[in-house]
C-alpha cells in the first residue's frame, strides 16, 4: 500500500496486517545454531537477530540504511501549564534538528542513520482536549498520512521520534483511556514539572477522559480526541513500516503511547517492533509491560526525539552483524563441544 | 611508563596511579549543563560522557579509535573437566578470530574498533592450580607485560576480551580468594556445563583455595597461584590503559575477575573503567557490585571474547557524541525554560 486515503482504509489495513516471513526466520534460526559460540551465549542478541530476519524477510540480513524521523506537533493543553518549557520551544527545537544541534542528530550520525524532521502545522496547535476533541477526523487522517509517507520504503530499520512541548500529557491521556487504572499512574514529570505541574497534568487528563467518555472504547477515536498530530503521525509511520517490511525500534513514552493505539486496534500490530529502551518517565515501564515488550536499553533517558530508539540501533546492528557475519563451526574448523 | 620490567615495578605503578583530568571533567560538566535538552534528560549518558572526558583528558572528546584486544590462554584445570568444550578450542577460536569469523569480529567492526588477538603460549597451559601455582613469577610478569604492551597508546577507548577454555574456573577462584563467601556463589555454568560439571568446578576451586591458603592475602599472588595467562594479561592491559590515559569498557566475568585483582591492589584502580555489560554468568552481577560498577547493558550475553564490552562502545560513542556535538541553548536560540 502506497498511501492511506481515509481513516476507514487505515482501519482496514490494521485489521489485515502483513505477516512475518517465517521462512527467513527459520533459516536464521538454523544458521544461528551453527555459529562459532556456545548455544545461547549471545543471549538476547540471538533472538533479536532472528526477529529482525523474520520481519525484514532476509535470512542473512544487513542493516545499512536506518531511518529516524522526528515528528513535531503543538498541543492545546500546553497552554494549561503542563510543561516546564513554553510551547515556542517546539519550533525552536525543529530548527535545532534541522541545523544538526540536537541529541538525536548526534545519535543518528553515530549509528549511520538518516534523520528526517517533519513538523506538523506547528502554528495550529491541537484543541485543548478538555474543551473538545484535540483533532477533527480530517486532522487525524492528515497526521496519519503524513506519518505513513514519511517512512522511506528503502530504509531497513525505522525509528519514530517526536518533539512537542506538553506531549507527555496527551500520551498519558491515551494510555489511561486505553488501559484504565489510576490517572496518576500514567502521568509523570515529563521534561521536569514540579509537584503543582504534576497535579495540573493529572487534573487535565481526568477532565479529558470525562469530556470524551463516550468514545474511549475505540482506539482511533481516542487518538483523535486526546492525542496530537505528532502522536498520530508516529502511529501512521509505525504502521507504514509494517506495510513496507521494515522492522521498528520504539522510543520512549510518547512513541509507546502512539504504538499502544495500534496495539489496541490489533494485538499483533507491534510484532515488527522492539522497545529500544525504557525511559525514566515512570509510566513508560508500565506501558511496555502492557505491550509485552522488554526494553533493549535502560539508561534513564527521558528526552524523546527518538533518542532511546536510535541508541538501540547499535545493539541491533551488533546482533544482526553476528548472525550474518560469524563463521559456522564447520567453516571455522572449531570443535562443536 | 612504556613497559614494566618487574612485578615490583607493577606493584609500584599500582600504588601511584595517574589521576583523572579534573579540569576536562569540569569543562565537560559545564558544557553538558548548557546543551539543548532538559537538565538530566539524557540520563546515564550525561554521566558517562563526563566520565569519558575526565579520563581521556578531553573536555569535548571524540571516540575515533577504539581498540579491542582478545587475550587467549590455556589452563591446567581444563583437563579436570570444568568446561563443556575441549581445550583445543582455544587455539581453534584464535584462528577464527584471525580469520574474522567470531562474534567479536562482527561487533568490533560494527563500532569501528580495531581488533587484535594475542595468544599466550597456548601450547604451554598453566599448571593445574590444585597441584601448585598456576604460574611462576616469571610467567606472571611475562603475561602482565604482554597485556601492557598490547594496548595501543593511540587508542581512545580500550576493551579487553579473552578466550580460554576452562577460564571461568580460575576467574571464580580469584573472586572467591579475594572476596570470600561461599565458593558456589562464584562458580557458574560458563559455556554450559551440566550439574556434574558445576559440582566439579566447585570442588576444583575449593581445592585451589586450600592449596594456596597462605598467599590469599596478596592480590598479585592470588593471580599467580589461581589465574591464567590471559587473565594476567587483561589485568596488565587495563593498568596500561590507565597509564596511557585511555578509558576502558570492562567485559564479563573473566575480565571483571582480572579487574578485581587491580581493585584489590588499589580501590581507585578501576576509576578509568566502566562495566560494559552484566553477563548471564550469575557471579558476574555479584562481582560488579563488589567493584561498585553499574553495567551499561544487560542482554544475557555469556560469551566472553570482549563481546559485551565491545557492544557497549556504541552506547559510549552515543554519549560522547551528544556531549561534544550538541548545540547549546544560546547557540541554537532555544528558550532555556
Amino acid at each position: 500500500m502506497r498511501d492511506i486515503s481515509s481513516v476507514a482504509e487505515f482501519r482496514d489495513f490494521m485489521s489485515n496486517l502483513p505477516a512475518a516471513d517465517d521462512s527467513a526466520g527459520q533459516a536464521a534460526t538454523e544458521r544461528n545454531a551453527q555459529l562459532t559460540k556456545p548455544p545461547g551465549a549471545l543471549g538476547d542478541l540471538e533472538d533479536l537477530a532472528i526477529w529482525y530476519a523474520r520481519w525484514s524477510g532476509q535470512a542473512r540480513p544487513r542493516i545499512d540504511a536506518p531511518q529516524v524521523v522526528i515528528f513535531a506537533g503543538n498541543h492545546g493543553v500546553a497552554a494549561a501549564g503542563v510543561s516546564a518549557f513554553p510551547p515556542e520551544v517546539t519550533q525552536q527545537m525543529v530548527y535545532n534538528f534541522q541545523a544538526g544541534g540536537a541529541a538525536i542528530n548526534q545519535i543518528s550520525k553515530t549509528f549511520g542513520a538518516k534523520m528526517d524532521v517533519v513538523a506538523l502545522e506547528l502554528d495550529r496547535p491541537t484543541q485543548d482536549f478538555t474543551q473538545g476533541p484535540a483533532m477533527t477526523e480530517s486532522d487525524l487522517l492528515s497526521a496519519l498520512q503524513t506519518g505513513w509517507l514519511a517512512v522511506d520504503p528503502q530504509a531497513d530499520l525505522f525509528v519514530a521520534g517526536e518533539m512537542g512541548i506538553g506531549n507527555t500529557t496527551p500520551a498519558a491521556a491515551i494510555a489511561a483511556a486505553l488501559l484504565g487504572g489510576a490517572v496518576q499512574d500514567w502521568v509523570g514529570r515529563g521534561t521536569g514539572v514540579d509537584d503543582a505541574g504534576l497535579a495540573k497534568k493529572c487534573s487535565v487528563v481526568e477532565a479529558g477522559l470525562a469530556r470524551h467518555a463516550e468514545v474511549l472504547h475505540d482506539p482511533l477515536s481516542v487518538l483523535q480526541a486526546l492525542g496530537g498530530r505528532e502522536i498520530a503521525a508516529m502511529a501512521g509511520s509505525i504502521a507504514a513500516a509494517r506495510a513496507h517490511g521494515i522492522p521498528v525500534l520504539l522510543d520512549g513514552f510518547i512513541c509507546s503511547a502512539a504504538a499502544l493505539v495500534l496495539h489496541a486496534m490489533n494485538p499483533a500490530a507491534l510484532d515488527h517492533t522492539q522497545a529500544g529502551h525504557k525511559s525514566a518517565e515512570g509510566a513508560h515501564a508500565r506501558l511496555l509491560e502492557h505491550l509485552g515488550k522488554t526494553p533493549l536499553l535502560s539508561l534513564g533517558l527521558r528526552l524523546g526525539e527518538g533518542s532511546g530508539g536510535a541508541l538501540a540501533i547499535g545493539v541491533l546492528k551488533g546482533a544482526v552483524a553476528c548472525l550474518s557475519g560469524m563463521a559456522t563451526f564447520a567453516e571455522a574448523g572449531v570443535s562443536d563441544a
